[in-house]
């Protein structure tokens, strides 16, 4: 069965059909501001977390797959009929509909032809802002003036923590608000608690999200899900589809939704092109200022274009050509590309990845810094500055970072540690280095992360120590709470050999550094651990 | 808008029209086995926690109302045409489709006629069994040979926490499996690991649940969700009906599923009548005793008999004949009944409430006890036991117990302590003993939560000194981390007028309960901190 092909020319995946045996996400967005999204259109948006800043809705496990996410349905007004830009989730027949969806870097395009109406939308979240835009074209290609609606909808949280909205019910649904400003939806969560912008992680502080249009005016919104959807609509069948309007509810309290409905009647071969913007803060202060940035085709066409220069300078500092087509594409395209998604996120947001590791896994964000140093060097150095801060001052280190969550200097350590979270230093520093030649940053002190301070040479030796004073009875490091198998619990006492090969590598590593920097009884410190 | 009506001679809430504005819900089972149903058949099974007990899968917060639950469907072979039994989650037009719903005491009764089909479903769960009976009647309402299939289902968890299975799924999408053992589908959760039975709230432990067919013989089964659904289905529209057949699939990882097919060709005024049981255990022992247990339609009729017994028995203790219908009605079974049912499962299990709160909640549960004291007497006992072994020595009590995780003698102190909780005490437990008579309870000797013992009338005591000894600066006692206003931290200084009323009731009662005991130094002792 064939559902697409890679379009390197346009540095895009395409999937010509729309019922995958999976979803098949992309990512939108940039480390503290993104959402995944799927050929059909599922998928969230998040703001620093997946799991305490989730903008909208998704059910994980939803194996029925009434997926939330980024619905845009349209409506043919002579008759009724409806269906959804993504074939999902109204899902026609696809001898009638035809979809095609591009995965590209940082966007995704997803379109649709359906009773001779073409319908285009591109996803994607500018860079340095703290929105979506989902940027819509719908033509009439028939030979007859059309009466056509469209509702783009999206299904905002009523709290940011994703925990709380999913089982903290007595709460949540309390919290919502939802109110239009000059056109533009405010989504408030908590909006009778101060805000408390220093703690990211308060769950009960007063937080904004808005949706807008840009480029056209609307016929009607909708605040309120149980208005969109009825008390027994689903994203298949909402209540606004069947009646062919948006009721302009607010919700106060209950469930917050944010849809709008536009009417049109484009003349044949016509068509007509606006922007829906989903984002962080207020509809008053941030909503208008993202208005305005997207004020005219020729802006969304510029951001869109950041996007694509953003990504895409960043994957042209490594290219290979050989004779192997595919080779040159997984080379220069999608390997880089996912290392950097996988760099940004730390596998913490995705289909999968509901939140339930919230932050930068240490060991995985290490080796993701191999290949992110040739890509992404001042990022590489940014990323491994804060994971060094997260070492303590005896060598071991903290699971997991959280970049809105993390004071260096006043960090607990944790009763256990893993055994091989610090050996991965000895991977990570030298592939920056050997990408920069910036031998002064193993001079640079930062600190530990429960106080105390060391060079960044300071920090590996600390990392040593930390497995040769946790040896066992034949020499071996201990593997502690676990080494890089998450499942076996060697404990105090039982040792592990992935470790020993690490700490092998490590000490060589070390000795090497040494050497360059000519610190001579480092580099015999270290040699004579080797034998 | 009419929905239903209450029919006080068979003790049943009747629902007439299924398309109710929300979903409207009763209560299956007892305090450790049990579960929430609704008019159209959606919500869940729990086994002595609707958290970490979880044995299906239920999404709270699905506005959009694609609802799991114990959806039976129904396809007429001839044409492919299908259905559900309960209105919803196929939701046929209600011009063709008739349906009751009968809530009573302890089951629930769905029947559907729809093209000359009539289908009826009791649910409920034996006294003492920790399994649910579905008892299924289909029946040819035409003139001629029907060719019918039913398929029950059900969707279990992978893992009995629902936490875990709501957000862990690198975890919790590896750990199912099912399995068909003579006709009966066992469905484990993490089969590799060992069982852990004396620790309920271990999560990673070995675990079992079944779904049998008694009376009837399947043609075919589903024990993977996937293959039911198929990757674009949904509760409405799921593969399987579609094609009108059951894969015959095991899971192993991914999702479980439950699912029976049953093919009949009832002749004109035929009834074929079968059970499905859904319960806890290995396929092996526990399904096959339910089923051995289930094997005849007596044996249903009897069970079902003791439910209605069960529930009706403990009713029948208080009655008024007043001239209002409306006003008998509310006060001899509805009121009572869920007085019982938040007596059973103090607010944990419900459409709402999704384990967030997991226990018995302190207050409500002492108030709870005001009303089950008449209707459940010895029951209301060893709850109060069990809450007064909530009780630390200094007085304060837990603001939650978990029969399945308290360990009296055993439990830290909180760093906070809610002011009001204790004084609760002052309206059960006289609640109690005026409807016994038992004085002799006061001198019952019970451990403290953190250590030591006293007797009834001394944790009474406690409780007074724990107010007293926390008073501000008006003499009034201090809210601490809040009292029964959850939503005001008033801590360590400032007074709350509420408990302030509570202590002088419990001041009262204390004097009266000691002059009962002849306890003069103790009245007096009461009497004085009263002026």
């Amino acid at each position: 069965m064939k559902f697409g092909y890679f379009d390197d020319h346009n540095l895009e995946y395409v999937i010509t059909r729309p019922d995958t045996p999976r979803p098949w996400s992309n990512y939108l967005g940039r480390a503290d501001f993104g959402g995944v999204i799927t050929n059909n259109a599922a998928g969230y948006i998040f703001y620093k977390s997946a799991d305490q800043g989730r903008l909208t809705r998704f059910r994980f496990n939803s194996a029925p797959a009434e997926l939330g996410g980024r619905h845009i349905y349209l409506r043919d007004r002579e008759d009724g009929d409806y269906w959804s830009n993504a074939w999902m989730p109204v899902g026609k027949s696809l001898d009638e509909f035809q979809a095609e969806c591009r995965h590209g870097t940082g966007y995704t395009v997803i379109k649709s032809v359906y009773r001779k109406i073409r319908c285009e939308v591109r996803y994607f979240a500018p860079v340095g802002g703290t929105f979506e835009v989902w940027h819509i074209t719908v033509a009439n290609l028939d030979n007859r003036n059309r009466r056509i609606q469209i509702f783009p909808t999206a299904e905002p949280q009523c709290n940011w923590n994703a925990t709380d909205d999913t089982k903290n019910l007595q709460y949540s649904q309390y919290i919502a608000q939802t109110r239009m400003v000059d056109g533009i939806l405010d989504i408030a969560s908590n909006p009778n608690m101060p805000e408390d912008p220093d703690n990211f992680t308060n769950k009960d502080q007063q937080r904004h999200s808005f949706f807008a249009l840009a480029g056209i005016e609307a016929a009607a919104f909708e605040g309120d899900l149980a208005s969109f959807f009825g008390p027994y609509g689903t994203y298949a069948k909402p209540h606004a589809l069947l009646a062919g309007t948006c009721g302009n509810r607010h919700a106060y309290g209950d469930m917050p939704f944010a849809a709008f409905q536009v009417d049109l009647e484009p003349e044949p071969g016509e068509s007509v092109t606006f922007a829906a913007l989903f984002g962080v803060g207020e509809a008053e202060s941030e909503g208008r200022r993202a208005v305005a940035a997207m004020d005219s085709e020729q802006a969304v066409e510029h951001a869109l274009g950041e996007v694509k220069e953003f990504w895409q300078s960043r994957l042209e500092v490594l290219s290979a050509e050989t004779p192997d087509p595919g080779f040159n594409s997984m080379i220069n395209l999608w390997a880089p590309l996912n290392n950097l998604m996988t760099f940004y996120w730390s596998r913490t947001a995705s289909l999968v990845y509901a939140g339930e590791r919230d932050g930068l896994g240490f060991r995985d964000s290490l080796q993701d810094l191999v290949g992110s140093a040739a890509l992404v060097t001042a990022e590489t150095r940014e990323r491994l500055e804060l994971l060094l801060t997260g070492q303590y001052a005896n060598g071991g280190c903290k699971p997991v970072v959280q970049p809105f969550n993390h004071h260096p200097g006043e960090e607990e350590p944790p009763e256990q540690f893993r055994s091989d979270d610090a050996m991965w230093f000895f991977n990570a520093v030298p592939a920056y280095v050997k990408e920069t030649g910036d031998l002064a940053f193993y001079g640079k002190t930062l600190p530990f992360a429960d106080g105390g301070e060391a060079s960044v040479f300071g920090h590996l030796r600390r990392a040593i120590e930390f497995s040769l004073e946790r040896s066992g009875q034949h020499g071996l490091p201990c593997g502690l709470f676990n080494d890089w198998n998450d499942c076996i619990r060697l404990g105090e006492s039982g040792e592990t050999v992935f470790v020993a090969l690490q700490l092998r590598l490590a000490l060589d590593e070390y000795a090497a550094i040494a050497d360059l920097l000519g610190e001579a009884e480092e580099a015999q410190w270290a040699r004579t651990r080797l034998e």
